[in-house]
This record gives structure tokens, sequence and C-alpha cells, in this order.
């Protein structure tokens, strides 16, 4: 088994809120990141996917096709957005980190022909990131 | 003569946008910076002052002063914010890195003692940056 | 489950020696390493911690805490440090990198609130590092 | 147990064609990599091992002996090298990232003492890579 | 003035060898660089121009279009192919990485409307560059 | 003329420390940086030169002859090193980021055959770092 990862990267603004709770409290949990007009981010996602070379052409999977499906899915989708406005598959979901890895991961898994969806880990900054494995933690 | 440097960051949105122009005039030059939500980046902004080491002590100047400044100036009042906005001194700009960039420079020239501000470099992604040197050209 | 990494820096100065040894072992042991009056590096500290997102927040745990519990118990003792003098912790330790991040661990672990630490990695260089994950070994 | 990696590089030149395979096919399967005189990458080589820290050494390893095997086993025989003429161990072998990854693993394997080989994660670009744990996947 | 920088990639192999010269002097003068199959490098490219903001724009210039420009005259003619055989405008030019930086320059100067060419910086690895800045050296 | 860099890195402590001044004048001016034991850096050096390209080679100079010169001039002297105590070329100055450009400057200025000395840039954190040009400065 080979674990091949492709890494993009989008920039967008987010804002995080929750409109069930009070503009205090929001503004108790989430500090500097419930500014009402919002911040914004150079997020880079890292895609894992595993499986065996096939050994007639020695890929595990082609990176154009890899890069491909991850643009098309995720990555054209939010790139240079609102993350609380402009995109469809994350509407009604508060765009902190560990729930836009687990968005993404729901796009991708079953997306990408002849390998198994591993991890996704997006990182917010360059000092932090969070990493995803899907439903049944396999680490 | 000695180039001190210190870069730090900030997490930010903008939208590129002048209210002059049409929404298709807009669209037509700015695309997908034009986004009506705005989009984000992680700034990094490298601020280099030059000047003499002092002697006795053996700084141009104590890097912790020259990060407090850059902080009071300009950081605490950009980051997490959007920069259309929220911002005081980028009323009235449209907030491209070159416009940033100079702006920054206003608010830090003639704030820092004992040395001279020579440069503002300012990075949107990792493959995109301006550098400003100030009015009059010295490079 | 989500992991979430915070990376925090510090530069700390340390010799590798064991005072058991004689100085002719410690040096063909350590080499370099055993200098005399040390050598330093600036490390680069990443912890990851799991957890399931709070539903309404959506955070396993806000940064800006894990950031506030590694710079109290770790990084605010040994920044700008001599890690054989000065550090209350690594008393009786040869501060190699190995024993540094199980150190690190053992400041850290059950001190951080909603989460369980996976694991301690630790930067000596660019190119040299160690990842522990505490005494049962869960990878 | 502890994970211990030594990060190196190497610049060779490559190209991607199945001999068994006609000129269209080739071209269509691996597209621009195919290009018949080849092309080249800066790889980036990390080795991870695992194992206790001598107690009176405070190592896993001696991270200058990890890196003389690496480079002795490895980056000495694909440094500057072309991977399909110039490299006895790669002999009729697709040097695909994932087949190197997977070369490598067989050079380095059982050559390092005190220690388990535990991965080897190999870098084409800054932005795709292949991680390998050995036969028995145990990750 | 302000300085604008796009930064690029691409993979080519290349060998250092001049036809003038003795086999003997080639491998003395390039050492590993002269192997007669070649080695490859992820090269970045760096293109500096300098202008004056568009007022009504806030853009020096669009850095779609200079992307453009670049990826047109020069990436797309160098990336996944060997700069010896592969590249009309390098034939005749022993490609090391001054040359290239060279030949660079002389595919973009004049190219990019609204502005000046100001320097090609390009980094054969991640510790080795070299800077030009045409032929009336203006630092 | 070309501008040619080759990077290279040490590890090393110091401690900031003007024996002229009183223990508390040192405290207040240096601070976290006067700590009696020292701390320390992995320090990233960059030495650029300036020449012609020589027509039949294609070089400015041969990297691999200016890296011998770094080394031997500067980095075996200072690499796992105590700036304070344990490098000749180095007596009888603090050795701050400054001064050791400086002193790095005296080291290497004339020993670079065919080229002339351009500029030290040494990075003390990746945040901070001092550009220093020789005394008749010409940027």
């Amino acid at each position: 088994m080979m674990y091949i990862t492709k890494s993009m990267s989008f920039s967008a603004s987010h804002r995080l809120h929750n409109p069930e709770l009070s503009d205090e409290e929001n503004l108790e949990i989430y500090d500097k990141c419930n500014n009402p007009n919002g911040h914004g981010h150079n997020y880079k996602l890292e895609v894992t996917v595993v499986g065996m070379p096939n050994e007639k052409i020695g890929y595990v999977i082609d990176l154009k096709l890899l890069k491909k499906i991850i643009e098309d899915e995720v990555v054209s989708h939010v790139d240079h957005k609102h993350l609380n406005f402009d995109v469809e598959f994350l509407k009604d979901i508060i765009p902190s980190v560990e729930n836009l890895a687990k968005a993404f991961w729901k796009r991708l898994d079953g997306k990408i022909p002849d390998v198994k969806l591993y991890s996704i880990k997006l990182y917010e900054t360059e000092t932090s990131w969070v990493e995803y494995f899907g439903e049944k933690e396999n680490v």
C-alpha cells in the first residue's frame, strides 16, 4: 500500500458565528474570529489517498487526475469565496477548520477512482491545522 | 549601514472593487477578486529598516521594539479584519496589495526611532508579493 | 475524531553530555554536540490533540487555549534558556531531542481540557525531528 | 517508542515510460512526464525509523549515522543521476515516485542498526509526495 | 514605484557540458553536473516588474496577466523538458542557472505591458540561486 | 552582472551581554537574550557574490567552491559552538546578528576568486534577519 498526497491552496474568507447563540456568547467564544465583516486565510489542503501501485504504470493514481478531482469537487467552490455565504455544500455549517475538513471529506469520499480516501489535512495558517481520517477513525 | 527586517503575519479578508466603475467593469477587471462577499488571505508583512548598529549595544534597533511598533501601527488594525470596512486608515482605498503596502509605509514612516524605514514587502500568497521603498525610489 | 495541531517555536541552547561517562566517551558519542560551552537551535514544537468537535461551536479545542497551555507548560520555560541548566523539569535529563519530546509530553499530558494529547513532534533543525505518541504507542 | 526522521535531498532526472506499451499509450498515460529526453526534480527524501532511546545516551540512533547510511545506500547512487539509466538498483523499474519509494525502502530495510525502518516519504515537488510503510502496512 | 513579483515553478533536466572542451575538462569543471545522462531540478522562477499602480484599479499589473505571460514565454517551454535538447530558445547555451536567467530575461523583456522588467531570480535548489537585472546593472 | 547566492546553516549558542555595563543595564537592554547561560539558534547564512559569467563555462563561480570557502572561513568555526567563547574571530564582539554579519563579511571579503562579495544576509530566526553590504553601502 502506498499513500499519495496532493497539496493545493485556496484563499477564502469566513466568520465564526453560531446564529443560535447571542452576540455576547459568540464574541466570548470566537473572539476576533467573530468579527462581523469576517476575515480570511490562504488555506492549504492536503488530500491523501491510499492504494496499490498499478504494476504496468507505476502509479497509485495519476496525480493530474487527483488534482482535477480536488479542483472540481472542492477548490473551485471555495477559492476566492466567503465560506459562510457563497458555498452550497457549506450551507448551515460553522466554517471552523474542523468542519471544513469534514465537509471536504464528504465531497471527495467515493469520487476518486481505484483508491481509498485516507485523510484530509487542512492548514488555516502555517502554525494551525487539522487532520481528519473519516468517520471510522483508522489511525 | 545594516538592514534589519522583521516579518509578521495577519489574516484578513478584502474585496477588490472600485465603486466608481460599473459592476460589469469591476468583474472584468478584478475577476474572482471581485466576489461580492470578499475572500481572504494570510498576509505576510516584512518591514526593513536601515541604520548603524549602536556600538555599545550591537543593535541597529531592538527587534522587540520594532515588532511592537509594527503590531501597534499596522497588525493590530488589520488582523482578523475586513480591509474594505474595518480599518480607519484604509478608508477609501482599494485594498490591492500595492495600495496596502503604500498605506502601511505611511503608518510606519517616521514612527521607528533611530533608523530609517527602508522597505515594506507584503505577500498576498506564497507566490505573489509587492515591495515598496517609499516615494523617492531608492533602489 | 479530529486531530488538531498547534505549532510553536523556541530558541535554546544545550549540550549533549552524560556526566557518568568519561570526557573521551562523551566526545566519541556526541562529537560536536558535546562542545563544552554548548550550542543552540530554533526548535519547532508541534503538539497534536485528538477529540470530537463540539457541535455547537465547531471546535475540538479553542486554538488560543491550546497555545496558551503550550506556552505556559513548555515554551515559557525553555525559550531563550540553556536546557542543561535553566529548566527545572529537565533536571538530570540529557537534553537530546528524544528526551525533550518525552519531557514535554509529561508536561502537557492531562493538562488540556476535553481532548487527548496525541503526539509531540519536535524539530531540532529543518532536516531532523522526533515524534512521540506517549507510553502506549498508538500508531 | 520514538520515531526519528532525517530529511535529505537529491537532484535527478527521469522519464516515465513503459517499454512494453506503445509510444501512443505511453504518451496518453504519462503525458508530459513521458518527454523522450526526460525531465527532473529536486527530490526530498524523509526516512523515519522507530526505536527506544538508549537510556545512557538519550538517542534512538545517532543522526549522523542515520544520515551516513541514507547517503551510502540511496543518495550517493541517485543524486545528479538519470534514474532510468544510471542506477543499478533501479534497473527495470519505471521511476515513478511510488516505485522509487519502494526501491529505497528495500535499500534501507535491515541496514540501520538498533532500530526498525518505519517509513519512506518521498517528495517529487513541494505539492506531491508518497509515503510507504513497507509490505506489511503498519499504520 | 512598486515592485511586483510572481513566483512560478518548473521541473526540468539539464547537463552542464561544453562541447568545445574535452570530456576530461568537462568532468573536471562540472563534476557531477556533467553526468552524461543529465540530472534535474524543480526550478523556482521569480519575475519582478516595476511600475506605478494604476490609480483607478490599484494594480501595477494584473497578476493573472503577468502569470500568463511568464507561462507563455518561459514556463510552457521548459517545464518537463530537457534544457539541452528540447528548448528552441536555449539552443547553443550551456544551461547553467546564470545562462538560464539571462535567456529568460530576453524572453520576457519588452513583453509585459505598462511595466518595466526589473529582475529574474532563479533558484536551482533551495540553497542556490541567481539574480539578474538586465544588461545595464541597476542595483 | 549576475548575483549568485549560496545559503548555508549553522547551529550555535550566544548571550547578549556587554561587560562594560552593569548586570541591571544588561538585563534591561537585552532582556531574555541576556540569560546568563545563553540560548541558541539555527542561523541561516546567505552569501551573495556578483560577477560576470565565464563565457566558456557559464558560471560566475563554481557553487561548490563558494560553498567550500564559506564552510572553511565561517561555518566550520561557528557551527555547534558558543559564539561568545569558542570563536577566535568573534573575540570581544557582542554576538548580535548585526555584529555577526559584519564579522562574517570581514572573513569572506577578498577570499572569493573572480567575484566581488555583494552581501551577507543572516537569519537568526525565520522572522528576523539582517543584511549587510560592506562598508561602502552600495544599494
